[in-house]
């Protein structure tokens, strides 16, 4: 295990969260569920909520209203702010030669976001991006009989997205937009599907599940066609709300077969009675549903860490995800099908 | 029961082929296979083949080498002839009050089918396009299922359509290309399952299956995007060749629920060993798939032509796909987004 | 095709059946819708009722009060009786060499049901027993798939058999009992699907659905346990009534995999929403679930007429599954294990 | 928070696990990735393996070669012993007022397992048994739609447990017997899931899969039909062996509906290609199948120990699968149906 400047990280790894919301306390739930190997040495939110104090006296872990002197402390950061601070943090780690797992997406925009992977190739630090589902069981499985050929050459592609409901207005106002905020993690996931890269998009978007959405100059259900460089072709299918729950699904067509990624429930009982046959819903949200690729993240990122190599999510799948989203974005705007050599 | 021109047709209803080749020959079986009601009174087949010559001879039907006199003898033909003889026929029928259910697509352009339209409005007789598909098990169910408002307010539609491996290419060649020949049933599904009107599409096109495919100028494999005048948007993916076999489902996402059709198979049995746990493939092809819709298609053409009712697919029905598939070929061409208005 | 005498029979095999209740009804339109082949010459029912009068009225098929002369016009009769006139109608057709489909059980004791055996076979005449289930498409490959060795050397075996309700009181009280009546069925599965022979059973019954089929002296639940003479073991689980509809579900476990079949349903489609996901209840009874089998069983047995061989299903079939039935009550009755050899 | 004499525990539970065989490791790893609130004392293994002191060493745990004074150390242990030596150990916690969760089965004889309950009554200790299935999610999936009146009056019930392979002929020798080394998880659950107790049994085995297991004195297959004392039947269904991996189903059928939990798998990804639709197979084995339930397992053990209340698995619960055990055991040899009264 070493150091960004190639000196040996003695015992375990170092962590420090910035940002303590949701998804800063998941992670802090898991290093401290993680056994040896990673310590948790503090976490950074200037506004800790109940839950989060809570939380960080029952693992003795200190909360900091700023980040400061503990980057000293730390081996890694994992940055859960919102993303227009992600650069600034970025810097910081970079400069003092600290590994970075960083929320997606990247940055607020794609100079910003070229910046951070500039900053962090100089440092030879580890940038690894959030894009936590190329580490779920399901898509691990389904790029597995892709790669291994078990579908042939690769046709098209669809993956299906659909959150059990909208989230609050103030929150779609500063999303950055559907495509950035949502619909980024199904392009990572075409381009970890397909192993294949986006040579143009069209998409097609319509405010159906929420009014307020609309006037907040949003969408909330889209249909994105892609054109591979390869040849394939692919379809992305997001809503903002489904009645039954958490819809992920994925599935590839190639040459010598499909596969199919469905969703994943509580238990496999079914009931039978008078009015049917009844299976569960799907896992409620992304804490349940990828509770343990969220796990799985963070261990290949401190094995990258340790090992000083490539993590599994580079700042350049970051980077491409924002690109296809502000492509799919002006296509969506001017109503044409969209290159993604327009995206500079 | 009554005739175009009101009389009473008395006894079984009449029923003449035109085209003897494998769709004329599978109304030939249904309707043979009907009981009391229906009378296969001739096939007209200029080239019969040794499979209906056997078919006809085990039935005692007479095969003849043109509709000629036999158009007396027939309340109602079926026209299975290739699409740029389906006008002349339907021409001859309206001229002589017999019912006419005309295989898909309607025509070989929007003006013919237009004139077969109108005389056939003029004539008062029956006229139902073959999209036998409406009449499928599966569809029905979920058609019943978004009508009964299961789903609520329908946002998404989802067709995949994809045939287990691509004809000849002199089929190719004289096809009409995939969206008139193959598509334009999925076209006409959307309809059927949205209750609703396309108001635009966006298609994609590609030639991976074959690329002889592509040297005859066609496509084998497409996504075309779809917007609806009620604000849902739609995706239809299909394919020459799925190496699994004939893969045909649906799915209809609403405000209030989804719902999905799944593929048919010969049998519900699974068999588990070392390699995994293994169920069918998909019924083979689309005489296995839809024999009983076409069973169904008969039987519903011949209940409007006895009740002198407005058939369950129209003459309308079969305009409006091919004016759909016509906005898809422009679509490709030109790389834009067609409103449906811009085809006339 | 030939008589049971050796001389031909020319043209359609002439069938009569001989009682026209529910099951002699649908053989009788299986009969009229099968095309050219077969004719049904008439119908013997003393009591038809309104179904069966319009039925024949359609078909223009006579309904006879007695058998009497319709036996010399027949080639074949299917009887649909009560099963204690089993005997005197088949004894009838031998003499006259009459090939004979008769319904299960094949008698009401088992030295009827060998006196029948042997009259059948004096006279030369096919016998098949009307264990349709085994021309079930899922049955049948299942069998299959046992039969081909992918499941190697059978083990156990599980047959699932629940009726949606109890039948009437009435038909309870002259039905011969849960085993001779519903589980008969089930016996003849069991050798069917292992190919092997029941060496002993062990019988468990209770009375759980309705109160009344205990006063009648019935069970209504049961649960079968079978030692084959090969070595492996298998279950039965019977009951009069389950809410979801007509289970028919079976499960064979071997030394290299297993196979399982389970229900059929009218269609494919799932429904999602906020209760949950949703597929439909088995098909509703024997009438849909079987449909296809009763055709496929008249055909396999107007095949063997033809052919002059061996039926699918025979007499030794139907006295073996009667003797194993006769185990059961006596295991019940006993509290004991049986085996089949001490019933003679 | 409480020990057995009432006085307050500071701290964290201190847990000394007692063999560091395969279930003692599998233990020893739960207990280190809960975070707070437990503490690993020492694990107490004479004879370790490479596997268990690496494990020790990496979480900094103590391995010692006698309880000895480690008792003194403890607020509970986990015995997981071979069977005949989990009473004397059981005597020595009780004894220190230390709490017990002892794995399966209980005792190695009847008489032992009253003693155990006796002394762990007297001493005001938790003693809980190793039923670890309680705790899976299809499980207590399954009970809970019983439990809530989903399915109605229980009827039958029926536990299919199939393990991926049989264990060395070693194993089997010191087994104690397929129904008390492996049916006694059935034992439990048949219990656990209708509420209800076994009246009697009738046990149906045979030596299918290795022929060294017959040699040995004991059976590898069987099926055991189960009459509750609520009037309801059950089956057990067993093998040592199944191809396609392991093999955990149940179903439960009631008056209202039926529930039915299938098997877990490592992903829910589909493959189609030309030789079938491909699902995955179940999880390998009891250690990935059950892994989560042997984590509850210990919380429920552990919060049962804070709160000085009843465990979810009781010694009672341990002594009844027991004498189901051995009445399966004596009408296997008997031939006959053995009431659980004849059990004493």
């Amino acid at each position: 295990m070493s150091t960004a400047d190639g000196s040996r990280i003695v015992g375990a790894i170092r962590i420090v969260i910035v940002g303590g919301g949701r998804i800063g306390q998941v992670h802090a739930r898991n290093i401290l569920m993680n056994g040896a190997g990673l310590r948790l040495t503090a976490i950074v939110e200037p506004f800790p909520t109940e839950s989060l104090t809570s939380l960080a006296a029952r693992a003795d872990v200190p909360v900091a209203s700023e980040l400061g002197n503990w980057l000293a402390e730390a081996d890694a950061l994992i940055i859960a702010l919102p993303t227009d601070m992600h650069e600034e943090v970025l810097m910081a780690a970079a400069a003092a030669g600290v590994h970075v797992l960083c929320e997606k997406p990247l940055a607020g925009d794609l100079d910003a976001a070229r910046r951070m992977i500039a900053a962090a190739e100089e440092a030879g630090i580890v940038l690894q991006v959030g894009f936590n589902r190329r580490f779920d069981h399901n898509y691990r499985a389904l790029r597995a009989a892709a790669a291994n050929g078990g579908v042939g050459r690769i046709e098209t592609v669809r993956v299906t997205s659909r959150d059990p409901g909208p989230p609050g207005i103030d929150y779609i106002r500063q999303s950055g937009g559907l495509f950035m905020d949502m619909t980024i993690h199904d392009f990572d996931m075409i381009r970890f599907l397909t192993g294949d890269e986006v040579e143009s998009v069209f998409a097609r978007g319509a405010c159906l599940v929420d009014e307020a959405i609309g006037q907040a100059g949003d969408i909330d259900t889209a249909l994105v066609t892609v054109r591979f460089k390869g040849g394939a072709i692919g379809v992305i299918e997001n809503s903002r709300r489904a009645s039954y729950g958490y819809d992920q699904r994925a599935e590839i067509h190639g040459s010598r077969g499909a596969a199919e990624s469905r969703n994943d429930t509580e238990s496999r009982v079914t009931i039978s009675d008078a009015s049917g046959v009844h299976d569960e819903k799907p896992l409620h949200f992304f804490l349940e549903r990828y509770r343990e690729s969220f796990v799985a993240e963070v261990q290949s990122f401190t094995a990258a860490v340790r090992d000083g190599s490539t993590p599994e999510v580079t700042g350049h799948d970051g980077l491409e995800a924002m690109r296809i989203a502000a492509a799919c974005r002006r296509s969506l705007e001017s109503g044409r099908e969209v290159a993604l050599s327009e995206i500079q």
